[in-house]
């Protein structure tokens, strides 16, 4: 199983980036949600930014103030023994725990879906409660006339899934959250299955450290329930520890293809396929035993979170699926394969389970 | 703040019970459900049960197993370096997690609301996925002809929120789960307020850790949407550590009274009032700064998991308030006070705050 990847990665950095305020810098672009709009590729990529300037020996985290509408800085000592500093994502201090990193999304548009051009530098920026320590990982679903966008709003009250909703990529309607805490890797199914929206989702037990991967329904898309668990971690497999959607799932004649991530315990992070019933996608018909990507290049193995391929996204073009990618939480880079060659590994039942 | 003790307390014990299979023997009864029906009060009471039998230096679990229908003893050996045993209600062996006990229904009823006849010794069992480490904690709601019952679906997939209703409590429809892990303590709204369904739930953060009190909308019960956080934990207050949903909120002329529990890092459990506002619920006009009921007796202070009192539902006649609740996670109790007791408190402006 091959995925080509485009000579120009990564195609988006941090540096094509201003940041949206003046007291931050980019430090990363990563996880873009895709789709196309009038012709265009479009990406709403997640920008993650610090504080501009930091005091010698300190690490300066932006949050979101819901009580002032401003980007407040808040400074770590990091020679202060009761921070764990340890994951480049976070700063655990006691039972609190921080971000390093605030992120936001901007919206880039490309022709050719390679050479992108950013459109609106802050398309979509954390502005609620629920959103104070930034917003990350967007998916996108048209439905109709709609561009429906979810996504993780981050807070110190845990990881939610919120919607919302453009018709024309200028103006964003928020509706709030769908999943509560701690609730992400959400894609919602682009058309009805027996008369209700379809969405996978993946709770995590603060309890019992086994997320799973569960489906639920909805007729609104606002308010969802008959929620089931369909999809679970495998032992000694590429998604023994961590495993979510990655792709909004399209429709191939076998089923639906779901593309999604798995990770080890040592936070490898790479890609899976398995094919779901198509008119009950919560029956899994086949799963690759094996990843269908990996982390290969310099730029997949080696940055912020090294041995990452992480998708929100991907377009299909005819048998030609190209697939949007976060290497390394640190940049966005652009991968194409043809469906035929994923759906010939679901159906070797060597290279499958259920 | 007084809240007069029953004198038969506590007024139903493990040895009141036979366990529902013979390889268990009842260890705990706890945490009852309450309503009444057709003049009687009736009981949802929690019965945990463990193996009848244990080998020497063993702990026998007992753990519902989905595929056979049966009963399964999961063995641990005491002297395991790699458990961790020194929660009573948990055995930790890595990332995996059991309970030391599984719980399910009986039903009970009684003319005085004191004396109890056990009408079902196993009213719901856990019996699917969801449920395989047992049910727990209920709540009955009475909306229009049927009792909704909901409770905690413990599994190795978390803890769920599950939902159940009868017309009759002799069959009982098992309607899935509503509320994804983790997510406990929830009571239903018995009336639809702006019409819609109202519940408050406790979603728990893996990543976060601070458990918040939230408000979900249903047109049908199943699908929930809508969610906001209405109540959070305080610093330096009873409800510093942990706090949930005990009672059914009932209507009094200033709003909604809920009674919720809170608990301190030392697991103290105790109960404490709010008041919401009768049209939007969501807005806590009044909070008590202090528990109104701590606990005080022997029962209460010592016994499986000491100084705990647990509600998880109440009677009201007239002004007075009979409050059901679990001593130490081992007996189920009663205790009465006026409700204008607690108005009282929630209109004196130096016991409360919002």
């Amino acid at each position: 199983m091959k995925f080509e990847r485009c000579k120009y990665n990564p195609i988006i950095k941090a540096s094509n980036f201003i940041p949206c305020n003046d007291k931050l810098k980019v430090l990363l672009s990563f996880n873009p949600g895709v789709t196309t709009y009038k012709g265009d590729v479009v990406l709403i990529a997640r920008v993650a930014v610090l504080a501009k300037e930091n005091k010698e020996n300190t690490i300066g985290v932006p949050i979101y103030n819901p009580n002032t509408g401003d980007i407040d800085i808040k400074e770590f000592d990091k020679k202060d023994s009761s921070c764990d500093f340890s994951d480049p994502r976070l700063i655990r201090r006691g039972n609190d725990l921080y971000l390093t990193t605030l992120s936001y999304f901007a919206l880039l548009t490309s022709k050719d879906g390679i050479h992108f051009k950013i459109k609106n530098k802050a398309f979509m920026i954390g502005d609620n409660d629920y959103e104070s320590f930034g917003i990350e990982d967007p998916r996108i679903t048209k439905i109709n006339d709609y561009y429906y966008i979810n996504y993780s709003g981050v807070s110190k009250d845990g990881i939610c899934t919120m919607l919302a909703r453009t018709k024309d990529f200028e103006s964003v309607e928020k509706l709030g959250p769908i999943f509560m805490p701690d609730n992400k890797d959400v894609v919602i199914f682009p058309k009805k299955i027996n008369k209700k929206y379809v969405a996978i989702s993946r709770p995590e037990s603060a309890y019992f450290k086994k997320p799973n991967m569960w489906m639920s329904y909805s007729k609104d898309l606002l308010s969802w329930g008959e929620h089931r668990i369909f999809l679970r971690l495998r032992e000694n497999h590429f998604d023994s520890s961590r495993l979510g959607a990655s792709c909004v799932p399209f429709v191939v004649k076998e089923g639906w293809l779901l593309i999604y991530h798995g990770a080890t315990k040592n936070n490898v992070y790479t890609l899976g396929a398995c094919l779901l019933d198509k008119n009950d996608p919560s029956i899994v018909l086949k799963r690759t035993k094996e990843p269908i990507m990996v982390p290969l290049t310099d730029y997949e193995r080696n940055g912020f979170m090294p041995n990452v391929v992480f998708s929100c996204g991907c377009i299909k073009k005819g048998n030609n699926l190209y697939i949007y990618y976060g290497a390394c939480d640190e940049s966005i880079c652009l991968a194409s394969t043809k469906i035929s060659n994923i759906l010939d590994l679901l159906n070797n039942e060597e290279q499958c389970e259920k």
